[in-house]
């Protein structure tokens, strides 16, 4: 447990303007009075396991080490999937057992795996569609305080595995998928920066779906009127347009597949 | 006062992404440095003072006893209307008397009423368009101080009432009215779940404004391609479709009646 | 520093449910385990450094003295823009040197401008896209714990000026500009309410943009199907409508042209 009270950070599909996140809130500062909370986002798509996968695995390295991410992406909430404590070596995770905190728990390095029990540390409200609140958010604030997993849930196998899409490259080409648009209307790609470096080191200009482009190293580096790519702040590859929606002018949405060709 | 200095809990129609919110957390902390501010939402919807009383009704019993809510939708800011201080056995509530807190503070159980008295612990900023900032926060942040509602107002009688609409029921049908549609499509309906449960019990399908639905436990057992009606997490019954949209499938808005009737 | 470990109010163009400011934030906390952080917004509309410029200089008179300001609207990111800590009698800003900052510091009274050197101070990440996690917050998390600003930058000359726009008024009319269009639908103009209020004393009705409108103490007496003109919370005239969009009713837009004219 920090000094300050302990930190949890919280991500979730419930909205940024709707009241649930603050019920979690309430209901950890009720545990943990000297609780600070940092919201990573409240807006991942409804039910988008895979992109808050993404923002929690792109997001934890830059937390204090002791933070324990409470993640709630979760359509089979009050279904059959498990409810589970990720621990690792400077982070513990909270959240469904769907995939959501695998990504960033396996690269931060597994340490345990514990099912939460229902009971004693969890709230019974009456309703089973909340468990961001009546579930997830005692747990984490228990652990916020120091209680260890093995109090609060069954020693378990590995998290359901799910994996973050990353690039195919072969000489001629890189090959990923848009993982999302940024508000500047920036083309988040999976294709990780680490393995588009040596590929574009070769080359001049690139054709992105066919248009050109050119390799940069930020975006206020991109030609007035070009596209650019750059290797991104999440250690993937972005493409941006100088003060302009690179993903207008591609035609992209979120899932389309972006092929990166040398000319 | 908490140990940690106190929590205000927020909610208001400023919308989330201006900067009003900041400016009235800014006058809190000037006053109480070490104080915690959870925001409950800023986006009531502008003047919709019936709405962000059934937010404040359904969140409040989830927050920290001692919490002091900041409550400010206040079409009449600057007029005639009166500003209260609400205590209660647990938390104390401020805000316009216009409806906003009474439904909270009625349930909570209303100990007593005070009328904030301008000057000593208010600001004037020559403005009179934001009493969030200049009249609430400041009283506020002294109440999470521990500074007693008697030296900051004048006793007074009950808060204005606002009734947050429930249901109406017999033996076929119950009807209620649709209070919001969350950030998932789920219509929040303003029928209790302790008065639809055991209405329900006695059926195997449900006609939802002539639609088929089935009653269920949680969104993820409500059946491929079908509507499902469920307890929520605000105490009131709610339709979901199982990863869908209810409130397109109903083609509902807020306010709009909903009737559910027994096939 | 104040007694409850600092505090960091921070704006930004990131986008409100986005995940960059969380990295900000972490970052500042891992420096700073017992800063407190205000959002106050991360909605300015993408690189509009005037805009922000004018949020900074409305806000940072409520924040408590002490305060420091992270301010990250930064087109030139990666750029040769400088990087700036500019420290006032009250407060500290940090930010890129694009103006964004200056309005507010000036105002406050700039007491010394600092170049931010890279390295010791700063991360390198490997990217050159987002200076608000990299350099920016680990320079205002080191601010606020008390580490002075010559250990973190190089002593300089003023930053680059900006001037808010203000409004020209004659005896017959004054125009100004609309500087943004807050969540009810008023226009907060450029002109402010200290120059404005002298002009309409001796006025009983004025034309906006040909408009009918009546000089209001506040929105609530706005008569109703009538636009109301009122001194507005950040020291500008404001145009209302009772309960109604006055930027609709009057079909004007950011940056257009607003002209008040005496009956």
């Amino acid at each position: 447990m920090s000094e300050s009270g302990g930190i949890i950070a919280f991500l979730s599909d419930f909205g940024g303007g709707s009241i649930y996140p603050a019920l979690v809130k309430g209901v950890a500062k009720r545990i943990n009075p000297g609780l600070s909370i940092i919201d990573l986002t409240h807006d991942v798509p409804p039910f988008n396991v895979s992109l808050g996968a993404f923002f929690l695995l792109s997001s934890c390295r830059w937390l204090p080490g002791g933070t324990v991410f409470l993640a709630v992406v979760d359509p089979g909430v009050g279904g059959d999937r498990r409810a589970l404590i990720v621990s690792t070596e400077r982070y513990i995770f909270v959240g469904p057992d769907n995939g959501l905190i695998y990504p960033a728990a396996k690269r931060e390095g597994i340490v345990s795996t514990h099912v939460i029990k229902r009971g004693r540390y969890t709230l019974e409200s009456g309703c089973d569609t909340f468990h961001g609140r009546d579930v997830f958010a005692p747990i984490a604030a228990h652990l916020s305080l120091g209680v260890p997993p093995a109090e609060l849930g069954l020693e378990s196998e590995m998290p359901f595995p799910l994996h973050i899409p990353e690039e195919t490259v072969d000489e001629h080409q890189v090959t990923g998928t848009v993982l999302f648009v940024d508000p500047f209307g920036n083309v988040v790609t999976s294709v990780r920066s680490s393995a588009f470096t040596p590929f574009s080191e070769r080359a001049d200009s690139i054709l992105i779906n066919g248009k050109h482009a050119v390799p940069a190293r930020t975006f206020s580096d991109i030609p007035e009127g070009r596209l650019g790519i750059v290797p991104g702040s999440l250690e993937r590859v972005e493409v941006g347009a100088f003060r302009g929606s690179a993903a207008m002018i591609l035609g992209v949405e979120v899932g389309d597949l972006i092929r990166f060709v040398k000319e």
